[in-house]
């Protein structure tokens, strides 16, 4: 029976969210005391996942270990900050200026330093920035190519620490180079390291019009790559970065059985943007969604999920969904 | 309590759908009286519509009088055909052509007599070929107007049957006329008669990025024009004609508490494409699915609903939502 | 012949736009006499327009009286903050709190006030936060209606001073009330003032899968609606606030040959976000483009134009749109 | 300087195409000599692409051998037909049934032998209908694996012929397993076989979210396996199969170039539906089209753009591409 791990990225209980209109956010800024706080608060988090220059930095490593320590949750992964610092603005892995390209490496290495340093295994890099946003703007094969070494070389920096790139379609560049699981997973087969793997986004999958079970199924079958997962919902267009089962229903429930079919063993991390609410109890909420459409999935169990699959009879499973959502006949 | 009535486009319970790539149906055509007899053996189906030519005209009217005495179906509506003759190519109502303007007009009087004389008050208008293609196709103002008028006319016709006219942003035509709620609602405020306004289909208002219970209550608003609803699922980029609830959950529940809140008294028709499903099956879920999702929102109670709303707490929402649909804290 | 004015919002010219990512923003902030300077050597710019707070309030009047004049730049218009303070983050005109409500409006009437004093004589709503982004989370008919009000009292509040409603389907709410031309049509038929209108945002109509010279001629049709126009252009899935013409070309050439159709005689406003480029020069670029593009379709003439939209031959299009970009038989 | 060849698919000339409510066609049908007739008659068409059962099958090998000598019309590509048979309705290479994906196989290995009968090195492979409709219906692992041993066998039979597939995200599938240039591309690389690559459709990559130039560079930059191309445009919602640039004018262009510095040497081959047009007309203007684009791009030169992609400055390339469309300064 499938019992997954859940964690939090340190920030989402808070509410101090910003968009490009709300530059000084929704709600009020917390201190990194506090929000671990709240992060320990809710029952079922037992990891949190930091930002650098966020959450962390060299400066604060100890800040954060006595954090991690009074509150009894695990770091699950440090997430290099590739996009919130102006130098990144045109690209980091990818930039057009190799003296960035070497930064975006060089602060890569500082994160798994830090990471092994509070025992954890895992980078989750999400590159922002490495795209473009106008026709005639890129050269596709040299930048790829560059996105490719760079994180190659942080990938053999530490072999103890998996990387795990984080796709998207775009936002905050129109259009960004690991944009869907296959094209991310292009380019994890080029670097060709065994702890260099793919971060999905629930969201960002969406988006990509991506049957997120779908994705889990093609990171098995092509090297088995999938090491960690965001989690948020939105209506398909756009990040919107809502609680988890706020928009869509029995998707969540397909995602999990792959996630058990496909044996992963991962932590499965809340990532929301909780604007207009309170940051704790939209992830809790989240996790409540998750622990609940987990249990249904369950009990449906698993030899009758396999005959519907086998069968692919659409009305034969719609009828199976029903009951097990709404009971009856 | 809310305790709608269901019927079906009579077709939708055979399984013979085209579509651009095979031409030649993905099964095999069933005969009028086959199709009504499938229609009848769905316990909850009480009505059925009937798209002219396809399963109606003046030359069969008493055949499908017979067919509706011996099933006891009661005719629902009637949806004039101005989408599947070579004459509608390029535009009905809104043709740039009069001739053809004036036969658009003349189609929906003659299905307006039948509709009379076989005791049905409604004719749901799909203007599927109104709209136009390319840029500087199209002259906007006065083939709107010409829309208006044409089914002023046929408005005016017998104020004793209702004209809804049914939206879609798209296909046949890259762009259509009657595109979305509020583009409809213009055009029934401009033709201004009161036996004028609109039909729902579920998923062209996905496509529209409308969210469906919004729709309703527009409706409401602006002069009370919800006069007809078809059903359906899709995954909000193309009208995918999808069993109910396949892809959406919640969403439906919203839209039937606006059902009832706005005291809509009409049928709710299932207007599917199951190209490749056991149509009857198929239409017979979708009814299941509302019946046991209006179930829910019925146990959940206008109060708690209302409530909800008043307070528009996201996290609130959420926890209520999810114990309705999987129990738990 | 159409001649148009093109102004600029003033922050438009710098390069300080922020993300929800990089919230400290990609540049540098310029102050407020900087950007007029910057605006003034732009050739074709006659015009500004201010954003309450961040370049104009009850406390700067003076300020920018001094560089309005010493610019010789018109203020085109001034756009209320209704999305930057905190507390509109769940609304203004329609938010759920009354006194919110209230201060909506008391706001727009200190704009309406001040932009009378500078010799103004629009005001630019655009309502960002008024929407919603669950579902259940708003009842659309009551919080619609305050909106229309709230609306109502500011156009009655002095008469010679226009006030026109920009929508856009999304962000920063998943939701927005007045979301697309026809929606907010509906809105300005209930509040039913003269000095009441609609503001076009290319691309938030793109973003609404509008046909953006459709709008135009919507606007006309009902009401002569079309108070004020926003440019820039985008990938039509988001508003990526682009130069004008960086990703669509024949569009602008309809759109621009329904205003002179339409006689619009407003301004046309620049409204880009160039996050990582010089904020100067993407205006320029977008105003050339503009300017080439209305003398190609003033080249082409309005008797041909008005031919191929009677034909609606779009092969016959295709080729006289091809010899005017492209040359050739 | 990059001179392409120009094919057609032969039934683009004809104006008979069909949708799922005008399932009779919109125009008359031609006879396959009516077709070769017209295809020959427009002037940069030097090769035509045949539909299996449409145009082609084992028996009427010497009718099609006798119009191609008689038009002097290369054959450019088979086309097996994966999809407009009933057997095909849920799958054909990745059929759950296993005779079906035999036939699957059986069918195109008798189109490379009708190819080389025929002096032709190229099947075009659109598996329409594999992928699926709804969650839990797909074992997204097997069934991709068995598309990839179909193609594989196929791509072995005979090496001298090119097995190029066609991705498409969806339609007439909701979900299709080859969906996007790096979906297939991670196909081609698991089958692995020299003579097994990629065929672009300018409006299946538009649906994907790609810039079809970057989709080009891809091809190159992971194998070199761009083998062939389809033509056409749309509004990036979904496959309209409109005229070449009716929507857009610059993506061509950086598509044109990357065509050239990848060193592309196959055919570029309209594939429209042009429902409502003369269909030879609407073929002659996409080439038209493409020949002034490409001239435009070889006037730039290479150099030029070079240094454009280079500094990748938005603002400088859009001046120079308003230059090259519009002239002035």
């Amino acid at each position: 029976m499938f019992d997954p791990r859940y964690s939090v990225i340190l920030s989402n209980v808070g509410s101090a969210c910003s968009d490009r209109f709300m530059s000084g956010g929704y709600g009020q800024q917390l201190s990194i005391e506090e929000q671990f706080e709240r992060a320990a608060e809710i029952d079922s988090v037992k990891g949190v996942e930091l930002i650098a220059n966020a959450h962390i930095s060299s400066k604060n490593i100890e800040l954060i270990r006595e954090n991690l320590q009074r509150t009894q949750l695990k770091l699950v992964s440090i997430i290099p900050d590739h996009f919130g610092q102006k130098k990144w603005g045109k690209g980091a892995f990818s930039s057009k200026d190799s003296q960035i390209r070497r930064d975006a490496v060089a602060h890569t290495k500082e994160m798994i330093d830090i990471a092994k340093e509070l025992d954890c295994d895992l980078i989750s890099l999400w590159p922002g920035q490495d795209g473009y946003d106008y026709y005639f703007q890129a050269d596709f094969i040299e930048e790829r190519g560059w996105f490719e070494e760079g994180v190659k070389e942080c990938s053999r920096y530490n072999k103890d620490i998996k990387i795990a790139i984080e796709y998207k379609p775009k936002e905050p560049r129109t259009r960004s180079f690991p944009s869907n699981v296959y094209s991310t997973l292009l380019m994890v087969n080029e670097i060709n390291e065994p702890n260099c793997g793919v971060t999905i986004d629930f969201g960002h999958a969406l988006v990509a019009y991506e049957n997120v079970a779908e994705s889990v199924a093609v990171l098995k079958k092509y090297g088995d790559r999938l090491f960690h997962i965001h989690m948020n919902d939105n209506y398909t267009f756009w990040d919107d970065d809502m609680i988890v089962a706020s928009v869509h229903t029995i998707q969540y429930l397909e995602f999990l059985y792959w996630l058990e079919k496909t044996e992963y063993k991962g932590w499965i991390s809340m990532d929301q943007y909780p604007y207009r609410e309170d940051g704790k109890e939209a992830v809790s909420e989240s996790i409540e969604w998750l622990k609940a459409l987990n249990q249904s999935i369950n009990r449906l169990g698993k030899d009758v999920i396999e005959n519907l699959i086998k069968k692919g009879d659409a009305t034969l499973t719609s009828k199976t969904l029903r009951k097990l959502l709404l009971g009856g006949v």
